[in-house]
């Protein structure tokens, strides 16, 4: 699982049918400081994040599917966690 | 899931007999300011995207066969929705 | 999936059973520009391509086993096209 | 499977059921010198790993979930072993 | 599956006992030269591969369990192949 922190909301009319009726996230993955960093993922979330949350998410396919209880379907990330608080950065670490 | 902006078909004779009968679009990821970055990727395609659309991707297999309905099939990437909006850029991130 | 170039076959007389009388061939990723970029992957053909053909490769377990009929093996990368034409590049994008 | 090193617990009240009594720990991936490089990663731990410990993580889906016996479960990384000793860096090599 | 050079073993006594009697190699993958690049990786092999040669390595799941007759278990990678020859370097292509 990575860190991530939520963007906002995704919105798509025209989708396959097993994303009707959740939430789509934008998030941004998070590096070793707990900043922003590389693209944004989209993932599914049904613990009701909100923008700004720190929140850990699923990149794999059948986690993702079991996390929002849609087995099989064409989600492959999904949040499955808000984070409270975490131990951040190894000081000898580099990017 | 990612972001991509649908840049054009990909044409193939050979290919294997899953892949007859299904759009292959040429689909370049997308950085965190919505600008493409980095190799192209190859979906396959049942929401009938066109060049220039923003689209969300899965790349995992089981999630991409499921979208297109051909499960077991060799398809790891697919169009699951044509994005009409998102929020996009985290001001405090970078590359 | 994504584009590759063949570079050529890969030998290996020590090797899992399963992938005894099966190609085995150096495909090389490309970039949004069509050139080969990064580590050469190894991929299982059974469409016959030949060095200098641009083909499409999954990057997946299931789908790749499932593109050569041996489910399950030790297999996680197979050549599913040979590409006759794609649109290349997007003017905006970078590497 | 990739070398980590933990960097500490990572608290979350708001998640999935399936991560109820279950320790989530930061995990620093290594580079080719055993330095941490890059961003952290989140992984599940049955085996009791404590900050500093050098440890085995495993980054697929499954192979997660098995290691901790929730099989199908929101998880997707799972220390599978602390080292004891490892055979680093190869001279050649380069980042 | 990509290339990769055996560097040596890795031990760790503190295991899921899935990973009891099994083989643990450290792995540097290789670039389009055949030069170590980036993070070693951990292997389990059962074609007794030793330090210094090229393998053929798998980095899918249910693929890497399947190469050493465990599925399912907490094993990602796998060496499947000890590598005679290989047609190397593409001499247009860039890092």
């Amino acid at each position: 699982m990575i860190f991530g922190r939520v963007v906002g909301d995704v919105v798509a009319t025209r989708k396959h049918p097993s994303h009707e009726d959740i939430k789509l996230l934008s998030v941004q993955p998070l590096d070793r400081r707990g900043k922003g960093r590389g693209a944004p993922l989209v993932a599914v979330d049904v613990l009701d994040a909100g923008a700004g949350d720190m929140v850990l998410l699923t990149l794999d396919g059948w986690a993702a599917m079991t996390a929002v209880g849609r087995v099989p379907s064409p989600i492959d990330s999904a949040v499955i966690a808000v984070i409270d608080s975490v131990e951040w950065d190894e000081p000898e670490a580099r990017d």
